[in-house]
């Protein structure tokens, strides 16, 4: 493997010294660039094109050969591990994801099995090595998976959902059911989070979406405690570098401390808490990634630039910050406002460091 | 007026010794009833139902009937605002509100103008008048509005929405157009609830549904001001009785202190935080109002009255705590343990009590 030409994104999450503040964007290979657009119509359906390592390649590489961006995130999709579970995925026009077999009883979770990373999910580890190598060291690749709440939602639901009827009805009236699902998605994550490791990917992120849905208690029990399971289970170094993890619970703000807790090397932040109070809170512990808006990309790039420095500002002195946006980036934003929020970041973050 | 038969809501709102804790559900008047289903089909539409004082008395009522709730709440809608500002409301089977006139500019909130309570929004009125009238005494009239800024939401995106892509790059890009905005809907709002209080309604509580959505400082200039000045503005008095006033933010557990400042006398919980901790918190300014998971309701009613037994443990001794749920009941809820909710509170609060 060629060496890492920039590693400001793996020294941030570590905390160690760097010259200017890293930053990536949450779904930065997507829609909103045309050249996305037009992959993803050559290949086919949306699970077609994850499932092609050559152009997961292609889609992921797109946003760097347009930004600076500091890190590389694996294209695919968090529901590739239910899917290769035997779920029947499918994505409809307009409604999203949808599996033909949820997952309601507990005969259902007992039919589950662990899926092989190198089997079902072999192209997504084809995706991985395809990329390290085509990245040539550019910047480090990210790997991710969902949460096992948030799998275990569109498998208990049958797809997406407003109302969570049916999770949460197993949550409450199926305890036992639910944490018997959970047990089983948390070994498939570990599993594939380490393949990916073993892959090549450099860091990894756990992606909770629908954790802030749960009360308090419930999110300890049925979200936090498997994330922390799947974290003792990674394979924290890999080519003689430590391999970060990144935890992102979304409207998680009241829960950094039991997050941090972990053993994670950083939290993901959406944009209902401000980064200065995550960093009093938890900045000893775990470095911090986020979290403007995603929202603010629709304004003007002054505008872009100033919700920046505000940020930075925010954060303060030193290392251990990650800048991104709090959420996936939306669709209708143009990609050079993007431009201008990333050179924001590396721009006005200088005087910070060093 | 008939005198009040049952006024606990109202003294746990003031803090005031009550015997058992008091209790309501968000949208009890709702389509979990066949009772309101029925009424429904034979207003016409939605807002059919709404604009009728004699079935918006009926279908308030309903719920009374079944259960022994310790309020009623008016029944209506929070879009009645902006239709009766001119935006051309209606609802679409299955996709929810939309309004044909959305607010996209500044000479968009030029031409909004206040509505005239008594005028365009009589109907509003008319139906708490008939409340009042019908319920005889038997437990106070909640009247209610949106937040300005969840109004607003509705009015520029032009309905719901996932992404708030409108509303947000109003709000990031033309601060000063948005600010414009939200002072219209603050004047109506106020006029509105004056209105409703001066018809009979005995306590208000402003939904801010949507205000969860926005950074802690955006919450604070673009929601919560607004709602401050409406408090600051509503008569809080009425035949010789003080008129509570109750904030909802939903998602707004981070921000209990800024809310409890606005001089409300109560807040709204969701379950996303802890009720003992949001008294410990803000539990010397207001009264709580909340805050079970509405999903509780699909479990059976002896994990419901689990959950309502953990819930009054958490609030602990005293008054100050109005039961509810931490958002409106779902609609695939049976009756059965809507009753069972309600049966729990009375009598597992009792030993908290006198």
């Amino acid at each position: 493997m060629s060496e890492l030409k920039n590693d400001r994104f793996l020294r941030a999450l570590l905390k160690q010294p760097v010259d200017y503040t890293p930053v990536w964007m949450m779904r930065q290979a997507g829609r909103y660039l045309p050249e996305y657009r037009a992959t993803r119509t050559k290949a086919g359906s949306f699970m077609d094109l994850c499932k092609n390592p050559e152009l997961a390649c292609e889609v992921t590489l797109q946003p760097l050969d347009r930004f600076p961006l500091d890190a590389a995130i694996l294209f695919s999709d968090i529901l590739t591990v239910p899917d290769a579970m035997g779920l029947g995925l499918s994505f409809t026009q307009g409604e999203g994801p949808v599996f033909s077999k949820p997952v309601r009883s507990a005969q259902d979770v007992a039919r589950l099995g662990v899926p092989d990373p190198e089997g079902e999910l072999r192209y997504v580890m084809d995706a991985v090595r395809t990329i390290r190598r085509e990245l040539d060291g550019r910047v480090p690749l990210i790997g991710f998976s969902g949460s096992p709440w948030t799998l275990a939602t569109y498998m208990v639901e049958g797809g997406g959902s407003k109302e969570y009827s049916y999770v949460k009805k197993m949550l409450y009236d199926a305890p036992q059911v639910m944490h018997s699902l959970l047990e089983t998605v948390a070994r498939a994550v570990t599993a594939y989070l380490n393949a990916q490791v073993a892959a090549g990917a450099q860091a990894l992120m756990i992606f909770d979406t629908w954790g802030g849905i749960l009360t308090p208690r419930d999110y300890r029990n049925f979200s936090l405690h498997y994330m922390a399971q799947i974290v003792a289970g990674l394979t924290r170094e890999a080519q003689g570098r430590k391999v970060p993890v990144i935890l992102f619970t979304k409207g998680g703000g009241a829960w950094l401390e039991d997050m941090a807790a972990t053993g994670c090397d950083a939290l993901g932040l959406d944009w209902t808490i401000t980064i200065g109070e995550a960093r009093r809170r938890v900045g000893s512990k775990v470095a911090l990634q986020g979290n403007m808006d995603p929202s603010v990309l629709y304004a003007s790039p002054q505008r872009i630039r100033e919700e920046v420095a505000a940020i930075l500002a925010d954060y303060g002195k030193g290392s251990g910050h990650v800048f991104n946006l709090g959420h996936g980036i939306h669709q209708h934003v143009e990609p050079e406002h993007a431009a201008a929020f990333v050179a924001a970041v590396h721009e006005l973050s200088r005087p910070y460091h060093g």
